[in-house]
């Protein structure tokens, strides 16, 4: 496929988001309840909290992650290049964090803050029926502004990948506004994770008004898209997102997902996962890692989805968001 | 089992060892190669080489560590009492380890260091054979003294558990000489792990003189024992074990264990693993949690070792030596 928007590119995808260390524990049901916690949503929660509710939750393990920085991890481990934008502290953390994304192939050059929040970290609480629930310590992450954006990054990349979740932040948001209009005005593309039902209905003027002039492929699941959309099926939302976008993408967990296109809409299925799915955190962001990936090398949108599909199968297979085996590897046979 | 070891105690099992955090990464055997490490084994290295491997090695995964540590958590996860003594830094690795062993349900008390070495970690790097090589910056970990060793939880547990990977520090050395005297003059009985091949052969006649004098029941594998009694057969060890200890499990990887009494010698296989062998890391400590916690629960040595069987099979089945799940329920077929 031709297409100006891999001509000249430095790399395939560039993500910006949150910079997060995550600490998952397996979890019963009635922690959550106890806590006051909506299962499968993501909750801001600011230091005080983060301390009380990891005083309270079990042991952890703790995994890099971030969403469109897992979705970064998941490009290079397919044999894509990729980088990211975020903002962590010169902490223990924020070294664990840096560590980690440029260990797994990705440019990582934003500024470590040496004063401010510390790192951020994300408590993940993932219940017996593999359902994460997300709570967020934002940190360093939710100082990221404009200054933080590499222009010749941005530039250079053939997708500009934008984690919804940042629209929580007012200096992220114009960040966020300022690489999706960088990209455009160098012939590449913006694409857009909408990250959370709650997100979405919290910014939701602002999420449609990027959607309808910023987005060329969106990603979100079931819920948030009809959550952006205001309607109540998934089929509704088909034709407003077509007025929008060139292509988008929208999970449904293991009913698969659907792949929208200005040629029609079609669904894929899920990728069998071998052994038990023990914590589905971070199987979007790897679908759209599959995604993103197969598109940047030029296949069709229904090819790009099995590879999406190809990439959450591993990650739901283990505890934390980001691949632990070779992507390209279990994805080979889509790959030309 | 009526036993003046268990008369007014108030824990099962303590143990003493290093504070560890644990960073696992997985990675090809080439590697290995490169960087001069000898695959299965257990190499102590300083902060400069620390900083080297960790820059030099792919993205990890933090979950608390340090081998009798793990061993304690096990054996809350089965459902018994245990307690741990080790030493970490008040940083964020410390307040991560003394977090996940607490909320694990073990009693952990000893002070964190406000001055001196940062908390330990240890440097994980997992074959695809799932064999665990270990690079262990000890840090806080090898200023463990007398001093620190809690005589009232010592003179309070039926067993105390000593990780022989202490013996690379003498002041360690000495703080387990003095638990070991401790819990002998309270009618108590002494465990000991004999940790690692390279150093049983570092420390070999002390090892020797602790296993004769103050060690009531042995763990360690087959080539642990091999080295620690110079016999090139595993058969050869057994009658000399039996003059020292009251009781010793030889561990011997896939192929089970062997349960050594007075009575005779009891061969025990292991216990199948749900799912592929992600990573041995633990497998021993968990084995000698499942051994301990039966053991102080009355059972005989045979049903001692198929605990520890059970326990080592959920640890290998992902990254990480303490368990994921609730030991108990896997446990439950095997306990009165």
């Amino acid at each position: 496929v031709s297409d100006p928007t891999s001509e000249g590119a430095t790399v395939d995808v560039v993500g910006v988001g949150n910079a997060l260390v995550d600490v998952l524990s397996l979890t019963a049901d009635e922690f959550l309840d106890e806590h006051g916690l909506t299962k499968g949503a993501m909750a801001l929660i600011d230091a005080d909290q983060a301390e009380r509710l990891y005083a309270a939750m079990g042991p952890g393990t703790e995994v890099s992650g971030g969403s469109a920085a897992n979705t970064m991890v998941g490009v290079a481990s397919l044999g894509g290049t990729s980088g990211f934008v975020g903002r962590v502290r010169d902490d223990t953390l924020g070294r664990v964090f840096a560590h980690d994304i440029r260990a797994s192939g990705v440019r990582f050059d934003t500024a470590a803050a040496s004063a401010g929040h510390p790192t951020g970290r994300c408590l993940i609480l993932v219940t017996p029926d593999a359902e994460r629930t997300l709570n967020t310590f934002l940190g360093a992450a939710s100082e990221l502004g404009v200054d933080d954006v590499s222009e010749a990054l941005v530039r250079g990349a053939q997708v500009t990948y934008l984690e919804g979740y940042l629209f929580d932040q007012p200096d992220a948001k114009e960040a966020f506004r300022h690489a999706a209009k960088l990209a455009h005005a160098a012939g590449r593309r913006v694409a857009l994770s909408l990250s959370d039902t709650f997100c979405v209905e919290r910014h939701h003027s602002d999420f449609l008004a990027l959607v309808e002039h910023e987005v060329d492929i969106l990603f979100g699941n079931d819920a948030e898209i009809r959550a952006l959309y205001r309607v109540n099926r998934l089929d509704d939302a088909f034709g407003l997102v077509t007025r929008h976008c060139e292509l988008a993408a929208l999970t449904r967990g293991a009913d698969g997902s659907v792949v929208v296109t200005p040629e029609g809409i079609h669904d894929v299925d899920v990728h069998p996962v071998a052994g038990p799915v023990v914590d589905t955190t971070g199987a979007g962001d790897q679908y759209a890692a599959g995604f993103l990936f197969a598109f940047t090398h030029g296949l069709d949108p229904v090819t790009c989805g099995r590879v999406g599909a190809v990439a959450a199968s591993e990650v739901i297979a283990h505890l934390g968001a980001r691949p632990e085996r070779p992507l390209a590897e279990l994805a080979a046979p889509l790959l030309p």
